[in-house]
Parts: structure tokens; sequence; C-alpha cells
């Protein structure tokens, strides 16, 4: 049976581009990159040049680039490292309620040992309300974190906006950029932003790797010490294939942007024009700009159905799709994204994510609709809550 | 040139097998293992496999392996973990003076927060002082943590002696056994321990990958908090072809330890009988008792020399050894292992380790020992400490 993979959100494909570019790093330039030899000079000059590189692409300076395992590791350390270091200014944070779990289960953590935190609302289409921000601001404040692009409805945030709030009262602004690195032409510099968390396998590149940006000067605790790699600030051996592919992801990530997210836009604007035509009782959620939201996503609440059943059900026609997160999957809770935007929770349990990517085809897509709307009448058929609603006999 | 690498403590080649099974994992099996449909399914399945394998190895249940970034992950969870989790019992620790980098530089931050460290001496082989273990307890020790064997000095620790000591008072044994895991066969069942750190990439596995070994119902704390992953321990995309290569590193490994270790042994006796008898006013340290120290380790003092000196001329010639771990590398401050067995600064700073792998050879061994001999008296010529002292003309 062919399979059709809608789920770019949780992890891509790597490029075989960037796995060639990696391969020597494994076996021939074997060095550790801090060893004082020509085998650890090898290596070292492997990530100099990828730190180098990535910090051309996104505007920062190199030494502003900080190797991680991934985006989680990348925001627990923007966050604790920030509150950490700035005791002496206040014990306040303030981020948005649709934060990535890595951000969310950190603030709880934080809460417990008597730090102070703001979840700020959004709207119905996932926007962070700018005057509850403004108004939530303290003296104590140290740290403003809002993500880039959600990870489940596409909602890409006014970052811009929320740093020139910050700047005003001299806080500090992170940004949870995982999910928008591969579909926005992120510049740190122009956003103005003094953190940045991004991780490679979101853009085609490998697992177990990620960044942190830091801008020059900003006082930051460690959360992992250890040796003398990435200039003391973070511990642990580097990953030197990891660096070398993560580079390469994000330079034909870069490279290919435009014509890459257009693409996968207009498959997935196919996509949503046809299931919200074809379909009755859907409805989309997320931004309703689409210059607004992540090219790749589409978010789809049926009514009257469990999220779960049409996963399944998809799944066993080969489409793979996601209820919520992958990194909250196995959790019964309904995903705290929807209830920030306003969805029942009865509504929230009925929801999809479909998030597409550059080797889909119009065919995939064509496909997918076809099958979701056969599993959408099944599975309605079945319920009883529809049944009962009798509003449609024949759908 | 033909080029020798002397410092597989500092990092290994992958092996080829190893490669070959990860292969599959970076383009074809891509899901993300969290993820609810047959892409993730595949990838679990293969995280799942690994870990049982992982687990059997060293006498474990599956589910007390935790992935992590590597082996200071790992060591910083250990320590803040514990020690967040047991607040109420108490706020001590008790660590040897030799632990890693990962371990010191951790529990000096606890120290910052109110943490009591106590660092326990070890003798001049670097063997942890018990009677002063014992002494050290207090009602309120939470962890004891001590290598498992010494990356600069090879020195194996007795872990069992500990924890008899540990559990007649009802308190948790760590063990960093980032260096033991590929030359002793581990068992954490065996040896009794709470908690272990390892690494792949000591091992010819893949490097951004370790884990942490956490004995079912122990009471931790997260360092690095997100999704679900890890039984919601450790947040984070599974790093698969990562999990995947560690599992076939180790199964390697343990499958061929007893030949490899007796063969690599085989090259470091042969070094140091030949170094010891051919260059003067040398000094091997780390445990006399060859069956006590890692059969890979060799590290000479070599007097009225900078160790650095060494390092770079061996380099020329296309030698890699190591002056320290390079974890340390980038300081000038003599390592804190050679001053707690007891050398002098100026001792400490003339030392190399030497740390063989299963791919060097006898030639490889003899053409180092007769590089060295040549260097050394090459810079003890040029030393004017060396020529101040004036007991030998010609060596």
């Amino acid at each position: 049976m062919k399979r059709i993979y809608l789920d770019h959100a949780a992890t891509t494909p790597l490029d075989g581009r960037v796995f060639e570019k990696m391969s020597p790093y494994f076996m021939d330039v074997y060095g550790n990159a801090n060893s004082q030899h020509s085998f650890g000079r090898d290596a070292q000059k492997a990530v100099d040049q990828a730190r180098d590189q990535i910090a051309r692409l996104i505007g920062a300076k190199p030494g502003e680039i900080y190797f991680t395992s991934g985006g989680t590791e990348s925001d627990n350390w923007a966050l604790k490292g920030v509150v950490k270091a700035h005791k002496n200014k206040g014990n306040h944070v303030i981020i948005s309620k649709i934060e990535h779990a890595a951000m969310l289960s950190t603030a709880r953590e934080l809460e417990k040992d008597g730090v102070e935190v703001s979840y700020i609302d959004v709207d119905e289409q996932g926007f962070i309300d700018l005057d509850q921000l403004k108004k939530a601001i303290r003296p104590t404040t140290v740290l403003i974190s809002c993500m880039y692009a959600n990870n489940e409805i596409g909602t890409i945030e006014p970052i811009e906006e929320i740093v020139k709030i910050a700047k005003e009262h001299g806080i500090l602004v992170h940004t949870d950029a995982v999910q928008a690195m591969g579909a926005i032409d992120v510049n740190v510099s122009a956003l103005g932003v003094d953190l940045l968390s991004f991780s490679a396998h979101k853009f085609n590149g490998p697992k177990g790797i990620g960044a942190l940006y830091i801008k020059n000067g900003i006082p930051m605790d460690r959360l992992i010490s250890g040796g003398h790699q990435e200039r003391t600030r973070r511990g642990g051996t580097t990953n030197v294939p990891g660096v070398v592919g993560f580079a390469e992801a994000l330079r034909l990530t870069k490279e290919n942007m435009q014509k890459d997210n257009e693409y996968v836009a207009s498959l997935r604007d196919r996509f949503v024009q046809r299931v919200t035509a074809e379909i009755p009782f859907v409805k989309l959620n997320g931004a309703r700009d689409m210059a607004k939201r992540l090219p790749s996503n589409a978010d789809f609440s049926f009514e009257y159905i469990e999220g779960e059943s049409i996963l399944f059900s998809l799944d066993m026609d080969g489409i793979a799709v996601s209820s919520g997160s992958a990194c909250s999957s196995g959790s019964l809770e309904p995903s705290h994204v929807l209830l920030a935007i306003g969805l029942s929770e009865e509504i929230a349990h009925g929801t999809i994510r479909f998030s597409f990517g550059k080797e889909n085809t119009v065919e995939e897509v064509d496909y997918v609709v076809d099958t979701l709307k056969a599993t959408i009448r099944r599975l309605r058929e079945m319920s009883p809550l529809f049944n009962l609603k009798g509003e449609i006999k024949d759908v």
C-alpha cells in the first residue's frame, strides 16, 4: 500500500543531500571537536563552518549560535537560563497560552520554585493578545516568550510587535521558532529577539540536534554544564555529523524557501478548499489570512466525531496525520492550543492536523480528500451524536 | 602522512556495522517515534527494540533506560534530578574529587543554590578514600556519586563497595560509567547502583546520544521537560538513528569485549613497558594493578617538559594524544584529577594521556614509542629546567 505522509510538523525525512554531507563525519572525520590534534581540528573545522553558515543564514554572529540536542532543550534552557541569571532583577515571566509543552511544562516547574508566570490569551485565530501582554508587564518581568508559529494551528505570531513592546520596558524576548524556521525566512537581527530556539529535524535535517540563538551580552545560566564546549555554556561532546547536517539542511531550506513554500501552500490550499467545500460541519482552525499561517498547515475540526477515530482510520489507509502534536500524544487531555482559541472540549477532540511537505503531490492531496470524505461520512454514520443531531441524513 | 589515533577516551570512530544499522532511519524510517501512525510506529518499534537490547545488555529493565543527548546531560540530570526530588530528605551530596567536569560543575552550581557537597579524596593511584566517604555521610545525604572509571588516569573505582556503604544508610548511588561502558561488562543489577550514565560515542557508537539508567521507583525531577517522551521524564523528539546506533554499538562492544579488551590491553602494556624502560623521568599515573585500570589507558607524566609541547610535537608527526580530557581543553589550569592524586602542578602540566583502541596495531605502538622517545629527548634538550637539573646528559 502506498503511504502518504502529512505530518511534517511532527518531523520530516532527512534530505538525501544532507545525508551525503553528514556521512563522512561518522567514520572518517570522527575526532572530538574539542581535541587538540589533527583529528580534533578536522572536526572543529566542520563545526566552525556549520556554525558560521547557520549564523549567516539567520542574521546572527557565529558566537551567538549554541548547539543543543533540539528544540525542547533550547526552550528549557532559554527559560530557565534567563530566569536564573536575572534573579536580581525580578522573578516574573510572560508566555503565551499556546506555547509548546517544552515551554509550558518548564514554566510550570519554575512556578513550583516560586517564579511568577503570566499566561497570555490568544484570540480565536490563535494570535496573542497584545493588550493583555502589555498589561501583564511588571517591573520584575525578566522575559517574554512567544512562539513564532504554532505547531498545531500554524498561526504566525507578531514577534516584531512583541519585541517593540518588550524593548520599551527593557525586557528580553525569546521565541520558539522550531516550526517557523523551515517556512519563514527567520532573521534574528530584523526580528530583534534576544533568544530563539530551533531544531534541524523540522526542515529535513537530522534528529537530535538544535540550537539556541543567544544575542551577545545576554546573561544566561547553563542548563547542561560540563566541559568547555559552546564557549563553556553547554557541556557535552559536540555531535559533529548532526551539526554538519543541521547547517546543510538550513542552507537548502533557505535556498529553496520561496519555491517550496509556494508549492506546499498550493497543496495545502487545494486541500483546504476541497475539504471546506466537500465535507460539512468542519472548521479550519488558526489564522484565516493564509499569509499569517504556516504554508504547510491545515488544522480541521470535524464535528460529531473523535479525532482519534479519524486518525486511526486514515492510518489504515496509509495516510499519516496527527491529532494534536506528537509530543502530547498518549495524553487524553484535549489540546491546550485548541481550548485557548475557544473550541469546546468536544470539538477539540474532533481535530486533525494535516501538515504538508515538499515531497507531497497534488494526486496525494486528492486521494487524501477522497479518503477523508468517505471516512468522515462513515464515522458520522456510526456516531450517536451526529444521528441525534439529525440535521443531515446523507453527507 | 599516516595518522595514528590514540585518543579513544575522547571519542571513537563509528563502527561501520553501526552505521549500516542506523542508515535506514535517516531517510526511510523517518517518523516521529511519538506519532500515532504507521510512520511513527515504525520508528517507535526501532526505539523499543533498541531500548530492550540496551536494557538486557546492562542487566536493567527497558523502562529503566532513559535516552539523553549524551553522558554530560545524563550526569547533570542524575545530580540535579535527585537533589530536587529529595529536598524533603536532605540537601547534601557526596562526590569524588576526580569526577568529570559534567559532575563537578553541576555540583558547584548546586552549591550556589545552597546544596551542600562533600568532595572525597582519592589516593595516589586514584582510588576513592572509602573511610573518608563513610565519615562524610550525614542524615541529610541524598546521593553518593563516583565515576566507574576515570577518564584521565583509567582507574576503576570500587563501585560495589560504595553501594554497600550507601545502602547501609539508605542513600542513592549514581555512577558515571561513560568511560567504563566500553571496557567493563557493566551490569546495573550486579552493581546495585540506582543511577548510571553512559554515552554511545565512547564505544564506536554515534555522537549525540546517551542514556541515564534510573532504577524503577527512584523519585527524580526532570532536567529537560516537554512532551511525553521517555515516560514524560525527558522531553524532545527521539533521535531514532542515534538510539538504533547506540544499541548496535553496545551489542557489538559487549559481544567482543573480552577479545577486544585483551588485544587493546596488550597494545597498552607493550606501550607502558617500552616507555617505562626507554624513557627516563616518567611516571605512570593511575592504578598500578592493570586489572584495576581501563585496558585502553596509559597516562604518563614526563618530567621537565610541558604536556602541550609533547602533544603538539606528536601531532606534527600525525599522532593524536591528549593532555587532560578533551572536555577541559582550552583551559590552562592543571587537571583536577592529577592534582587529586598528588602530582605537583609542574608534573601535572607534563602529562599525556594515551588511549588505545581496537583498530590500533603493534606497529603503531612501536612507531609512537620511537617518535615519543625522540620528542621527549628533543624537548628536554631545549628545557632550561632539565638542563639545570643536569642529572643526565644524553637520554
